[in-house]
């Protein structure tokens, strides 16, 4: 079973053992790889630990429902707090240690004044309908970071937009950590897994995976030769209107480059000047706000 | 004398040896200290790296000049550079390591996209006449404790509003360093060292300890049986009208708790609810703008 920490200092004397220069010893210089969560873990996060357990000797899995990353109607007191069974299910994985603070533990003030902001990158998507929100995950990443020092992050590409920012946090405050993006994973009939799934009525879980087979289409049509010139902007209205119909309301549905920039809806797969692109969508379903995304490399027979 | 390093990555693999646990060796577990400043040293850094060398094994000073802390129109370009004198200093003082990045080893990207704000407390004192002066400390002093990350930090009480964001920046963001304010160093006329007194000519430098002077007056006043009814605001008024007629031209002249906290100016020493007080200026003379504060605790007597 993993060791449980709720304190700051606790967990900091349990992992200083492990980190530095040891000639003559078993003990000491381990990877330390840190697994962020909010907890009510599922197969998705258990691959996150799989994947830092494969690149580092030491795996730490934070849970804590961050208060300043919900805005205001948000989720925050109905999201799932399900500690006792996370920890079953990372004993399994084989997590070595999980860090399960207090908000008091984490915010002695709160909010904080002091503040971690991303800048342009957050003026879109789910920062635009979330406002604050990366916010929150700037500030509770940056202080996991500097509580934990690990070594490398373990961060899930479903949230393909927080990832981005993550890594760009890194590169601009000169973090010594390696940031790894870890694949969707989904269950069988294509959802993406995430713990706001259990939002969904049985009926609504029918329907949940229209998401991901219209974000395969779109990604096919991309792809095929004789629609490679269809424009974007039709290609995002057709699959609007049908994700629509299914009884989504869209939040966003878009295609940026994989590095989160403007791609023109005028611009078609044969036009397009970065091949390397990323279609994104948020949608509602019932009390249930669902992302998904899928990358997709065009145009590569020029 | 002190090894000088210009790369991130290679400072970082110098002070691996350093930490983390060790049984049965000499080596590891050292404590560093990191003392961060824009070179040009005088005494008052001299004596950063003395403090910090008696509470840590290991003294790392940074030297550079950080772009994202000048604003237009400011002294960046003109801020004296003098690195091989300052390595020669250092070695006086034992300085293990010095760290002395180009721009681009810590701005790959500039201006970064992120930022680290300290919020309220900038909207007063050097933040109000110096636009996003805090900002481009918050962001050079993260990436050098994230860089460094070292178990202490030394930073001159001179300037004190600096001071008191960066312990709010490592409260806020759980850097486990410890932050070590020291003592203002003065010149044998009291004033207070700074790398902007070179640009004083002879006569200014002749007026400049003026500015200490009167801040002494000013906090034997607060303290003095028979003038603790005065009220802050004509005892600030009197000591403003000294000042200017030395020939300084004032940014600001206030007093604020020792936590930077609003006083009112219609509160006198024996009436004032906190009695940890601050008394702080700053002004020009001539090219050189100045900073000074004094410490004072006053109404001891009830």
């Amino acid at each position: 079973m993993p060791i449980i920490y709720h304190d700051i200092s606790a967990l900091q004397a349990a992992l200083q053992s492990y980190r530095g220069h040891q000639n003559d010893s078993q003990v000491g210089l381990k990877r330390i790889a840190l697994v962020p969560t909010m907890g009510n873990l599922h197969d998705g996060h258990l691959e996150l630990v799989k994947i830092a357990k494969q690149q580092a000797d030491i795996v730490v899995v934070s849970i804590f429902v961050n208060p300043t990353q919900f805005g205001a109607g948000e989720d925050f007191d109905s999201y799932p707090r399900t500690l006792d069974e996370d920890v079953e299910k990372l004993a399994t994985v084989e997590a070595d240690y999980v860090f399960a603070p207090s908000i008091d533990e984490m915010y002695p003030v709160l909010p904080p004044p002091t503040s971690v902001l991303a800048g342009a990158i957050t003026a879109q998507l789910c920062g635009q309908s979330r406002a604050g929100h990366f916010d929150g995950v700037g500030i509770v990443v940056s202080k996991l970071f500097n509580i934990v020092q690990p070594d490398m992050a373990v961060f899930g590409q479903k949230d393909y937009q927080q990832l981005a920012i993550i890594k760009q946090l890194v590169r601009d405050l000169s973090y010594p950590i390696e940031i790894i993006g870890a694949p969707i994973v989904r269950a069988a009939d294509g959802l993406a897994l995430s713990s706001r799934n259990q939002y969904l009525n049985a009926a609504e879980r029918q329907i949940a995976p229209v998401l991901h087979r219209e974000l395969q289409y779109m990604v096919q049509k991309l792809k095929s030769d004789d629609q490679r010139e269809q424009d974007f902007g039709s290609l995002l209205a057709e699959t609007h209107q049908r994700i629509t119909e299914a009884g989504f309301i869209i939040d966003y549905l878009e295609i940026k480059t994989d590095e989160l920039e403007v791609v023109a809806n005028n611009a078609t797969a044969s036009t397009v000047e970065h091949k390397n692109l990323i279609v994104l969508v948020a949608a509602w379903l019932g009390r249930a706000r669902l992302l998904d995304n899928q990358l997709v490399t065009v145009n590569q027979s020029f």
